[in-house]
């Protein structure tokens, strides 16, 4: 067997989503049988004494201070963004037009402008977007179980995201909560993981009404967002994100109801999937509470057996190892930065939809 | 201790909810000390063998097939409408001019006139409007949390009633589908209990977007509904109610979430209500599933010992016995006609803001 | 259509199961069409004061204090037993030889030779235990499905009857803990109900290991017990009982894993029944949780729609009405005198085998 | 701050434990901050071909094929044992002889004399035994309320180990069938892992009474086990495991019950633990569902912020975690070589219990 080929990674930012993805670059192909070989070239930020304990924790094996000359480099394949928000664009736009395959957190921009401006440098590098809850095998098995037809003809698709850290003024991850650098609170942060779950699941949101809130005083971003949406395949659609549902810590949830089934997902189970099937006889009709470790579920085999959950950074992994099969293969990966450019032109119209208080379509 | 004094009952119409309301009138007294008896005086309907049979299996002594001649008897004392939405309002108001008290099925009427005149007549009557849920032990307990302070300050409500049987157009209910009849679809059905819970553990709502659906083709009521809410207390709401959710019975669910906890409830499981309290003690946060059946709850202590659940047709019993003892103190029952009028007033802001597709502010 | 008969009606005791099957002879009439009337003619007790508030609150049209008058009146024709235990024996006896219906409350009797000889008193009258656990509507489906064949070869039946107040000493139900009124704790109490449940579903136990614990000191009836045991149809039984469980008010629960499928009961949340089917397709299998109230359910439909739940005294109704139905078709109804005779033996055995420390093959 | 020192590793075996082990020599030192660095230095097994393969997918310097030879490499600090449980002891033995930290996979043996040589030979190094449930962090949790009180005096302990793959004959993992490699079958595989966390939880187990059954046709190791038990502090217990329990992937659960509260736990939802605390307010006592992610919660501060769930792997990291802590310090880590004796012990009694039908007394 030829030897893969060996891909250097330099990553920008080092937070929370730093560690992810650290992880996923060492993790990909320890689990799965990959195609390449990655190497965990640079890793990128302003604070040399955070950078250098980032990078001995995570087997970095140089720390930069500079995305400019990182992302210039000839030794390094990819490059991956999880900066404070602001920063995706200049950062994605100098890595695409270097001919660098960029990785970029969510959501992928703050306007639609700066998301049109990387999706144009990139048009010709591949891109992968973090919206990493595809990759929950539960919810891949509910993409495929909606492509099989399992579901019927969708009526209903309804999300939340919910979680309660928003009261805490004291909390940590301060940029989030400027919208200098953030762009917005949940919608950004929350609302983009249900809308990129949406139109994956169900097809393009055509229209929808929106709003948005912040109950926190003197606070410049977005705390909650309410959404109604009529989706293109005739359906009609419920959203809510919020940093102040008590109780609910990461609360990320979907229901979709069709003619022939339903189907129900939550984050905080994630790796429960449950399916309810009018094909079931009539006196055992119920949702299938299925625990999603296999058998037959995706990615899971290559994690433990049956059985054996896996937990958050899981998705991450998986994220990466489609990505880098797509790439070998030659073939778009998705979500890419087209799909978020979508993504972000909905968030456009819940913004335009709550400033309007009116109805609006979204611009394709 | 004095003979309690009887009160005579007449009932107008005899479908399902006759059977629920002839049940409650037989067992609120088996299981309750009353301060009156009560007596199944005449059942009221157009079709005689249907009225001989339902008569003779739930007790009535008599039958009548004019509800004009009943509501005029003088040894009536309580009229009980369980008929067709649209005969509501003229035989509540003949009933209330005649000096009886009035129980009314909901949705109180088709429009916010008929309300209104109905609301007038009975201005100076006891009147009752069957929003059964607001007994459920479990939901007058989140009733209670809320009044005592214990889920704070309210940010967050949101309510789903969801069912899935109206797909199937050899539903025996008819009249629910004749516009004329029914006056709407899922909005008087279902929206109607989730705004009536929703006004009285949240206060009014002041303004409100909807969007209604449609689904079957050729028919003139409505299938589902989706509202986004602004509460007078600064909150916000979701509401949806659809007869297509599939998979789901009747889940007529909602969560409370505010400063200091959460409340869940969902009817399928009626017995139970799951509490969050932001004072537990950080390790042990976690919702409360609770077992509303005593001690400590209401109404379950005139039933059966605690861990011996209750059905649906108990909502209707606790809700008789709360008239009575109302009555007998004097003072006002609720929800009565005016609780009922302003839900009225809401479901026609939520067909008003369809229409216009906008806003739309309730009226008081 | 011919008048039905009417059965006269005498209960002996009148506490909470008083209540429970007054309830029922109310209502089977109302809810189910049945070959007979009921007419609640005479309750009987020991305390004249307490004899009239229920006689009047629960419909009942005379009182009496002489239980031997009672079953030897000639208008009687059902006599229905709900006294503390050690009373089931010579009223039982005494009710048989007049040639009455026998109805007893559960466990048929405090010993095995009590109970062999009401069994063989009543060898010519129709009986019924209240064992009314088997007519909850999900666990009349699941043993559909066992009969069915849906679950397969049994392998395993694991139950627990799991309560919480068994450290209270001021618990008004004294007689329970009385060993010769109550015959024992929870073995006559909540034990019994599991065996009957498991012999039902799974088939006679052959030999079985016990251990019989009292927590609270002085108390002279037991608080707990377990056993494993081995049925006749190879599979391999676990039970525990017992008073002390904190937190759990009533969890009657039981499971059977069969090679074809499993099968989920937990009586606090009795109108659902968790099904698991080797027949799924392999990525959907996943426990189904069925919200047993029709369509395909039993009994359900003569009460409410599905989704609409049904509580506790149901079982109560049903079970009486398979009873009467049983008597107007000139069948055995399920349990009677002889099954619970079975119980009373397996019973025994618990307590022999507690007594000996060793296993015990149940006598037949 | 000065360098750790780096302690290398060997790992003898490379099954599905082999990959788990593997995963948390490299995970440690990324998510905590450890006192020591690993060095995965040789990976040993009998087949070139695989063991390349796995070093190379896991990242193992190198490779060898005689166990011998790698205990006694003056440069190997610890050695890891994952073969079948028939090579723990000749391994240990040896490892331990030459001054080697020594971590063995559980059973630890398949006799207690085999256990027995094992705690003697390794009684001045340090050892680990990978009972890995200990520190799933709800786990860890429960321990922490029983330690403080919070569940009183305790009356029942009941566990489950429930998987449904023992029907199959193809099953891949062979030697787990063979009782001269694996020992037994469900009492090493898996009652093991519930009697370490019942006695971690509740305490030294006196006396104990067994059934042990083997369902598949000529199957040389036992399929199911059912246990009963009496604990020193008074509490009994009830135990089972099997493969034959359809529907149940990975249902190793357990639940306490004491005067002041209860505790209930089950694997597959490891994330969380539900909590009973009698000290609630009456209204609103029920089981808290608690998401054991943090805030407050061990261990998951060093994987992701609350509401991110981990996965069965992390549970191997964490126990890794304490270990080489308690190297650091110069303590005792627990489960070590004598917990684990003390485990094989009871598997002891259970046989002879089962072989004797009758209690046995566990020796200590």
């Amino acid at each position: 067997m030829a030897q893969p080929r060996t891909l250097n990674v330099a990553m920008i930012g080092y937070g929370f989503m730093g560690r992810a993805h650290s992880n996923a670059f060492h993790q990909a192909t320890r689990f799965f049988d990959l195609p390449f070989r990655l190497r965990l070239k640079t890793i990128c930020g302003r604070n040399q004494e955070n950078l250098d304990r980032m990078a001995h924790q995570w087997g970095w094996e140089e720390t930069a201070t500079s995305w400019e000359d990182v992302v210039n480099r000839k030794d390094i394949d990819i490059v991956d963004i999880c900066t404070p928000n602001y920063l995706h664009e200049p950062i994605a736009v100098a890595a695409a037009k270097a001919g660098k395959m960029v990785l970029c957190e969510k959501p992928l921009a703050n306007s639609v402008a700066e998301a049109e401006r990387m999706t144009e440098a990139a048009r010709n590098v591949p891109t992968l977007v973090w919206f990493n809850y595809r990759r929950v095998p539960a919810v891949t098995l509910a993409r495929q179980l909606v492509e099989q037809g399992k579901v019927g003809e969708i009526h209903h698709y309804r999300a939340l995201y919910l979680q309660s850290w928003g009261r805490d003024p004291a909390d940590p991850v301060a940029w989030r909560f400027n919208p200098k650098e953030a762009g917005s609170g949940v919608l950004g942060d929350l609302l983009s993981h249900s809308l990129d779950l949406a139109t994956w699941l169900n097809g393009p949101i055509r229209e929808l009404c929106a709003h948005v809130r912040t109950f926190a005083e003197g606070r410049q971003v977005d705390d909650a967002v309410t959404v109604m949406a009529q989706f293109s395949n005739g359906s009609i659609g419920t959203f809510e994100a919020t940093r102040f549902a008590t109780g609910n810590l990461n609360r990320n949830c979907f229901e979709i109801n069709g003619s022939k089934g339903s189907i129900e997902f939550n984050l905080e189970k994630m790796n429960h999937l449950t399916v309810f099937d009018m094909g079931d006889d009539v006196p055992v009709r119920g949702g299938h509470h299925i625990l999603a470790t296999g058998p037959g579920h995706p990615y899971v085999g290559d994690f433990w057996p049956p059985g054996h959950i896996i937990g958050y950074e899981h998705t991450f992994i998986a994220t990466l190892v489609d990505f880098l099969r797509a790439v070998a293969a030659g073939e778009q990966f998705h979500p890419n930065f087209e799909d978020a450019l979508e993504t972000q032109r909905i968030l456009d119209a819940v913004q335009e939809s709550n400033r309007r208080r009116d109805w609006v379509r979204t611009k394709r």
